[in-house]
């Protein structure tokens, strides 16, 4: 027998509440035509994401794209998670202003080498599910 | 001060070997020419991934399309992780030999509702990273 299992849509409240509980999330975007995917440590700006990253990297293919962004959390053990996607465009912040607001001491990259990039998602729409057991 | 960290590259089967100790991966498709990413948890068959899923769904979009697939392993607590990409041409199986083959009893889907089809992703590139504290 199966455990009856449910899938629930989340709002974007919910959806930004749980954005902001894990340090890491997912860039989805296109290179060389082919569809890509790094994980990146992340922090909020408000809706938008701010990542860290190198001056000569992908993130200078992403800027000006549309791009996606997905966090999740799974829990194996009773097959339960949710998973929250943003999409939205990249942009590699150079205005002074910008850098200074979104500069945060809990945001270090965790990568090594230099990382002196401020690459910025501005959202647009933001979807969630979670998975979990159903309610008996 | 920040702990050195170090950033490996992993081969193909140590990318493998990691690919089979995580049951959910996320699968990365083009939609409505947008970016889009799917949280699934799948089975290998070999080098390919398996992944049981809804009739009338997603699937048969990303079907015939080159995807991407991520599995990853984030540690927060002291930044370290794995993370491999493949790619792949997704396909619905409907050939009777394949489907026999790739059932298999570990593979239950964990998301509600009749899941009959099967989409396989025959593996292309497949690479990885490691993010581990720099040895002393």
């Amino acid at each position: 027998m199966t455990t009856p299992m449910e899938m629930t849509t989340l709002t974007e409240a919910e959806c930004l509440a749980l954005l902001s509980t894990e340090p890491v999330g997912r860039l989805v975007f296109t290179e060389n035509a082919l569809p890509a995917i790094r994980p990146v440590n992340f922090v909020l700006d408000g809706r938008d994401v701010v990542i860290r990253t190198t001056a000569d990297s992908w993130a200078r293919r992403v800027a000006d794209t549309v791009v996606a962004f997905e966090v999740d959390h799974i829990v194996p053990a009773d097959h339960s998670g949710w998973s929250v996607v943003l999409l939205g465009t990249a942009t590699v912040l150079t205005d002074i202003d910008a850098l200074v607001r979104v500069t945060d001491f809990r945001h270090r990259p965790w990568a090594p080498g230099p990382r002196d990039r401020y690459l910025l998602i501005r959202t647009g729409e933001i979807s969630g599910r979670r998975l979990s057991l159903a309610p008996a």
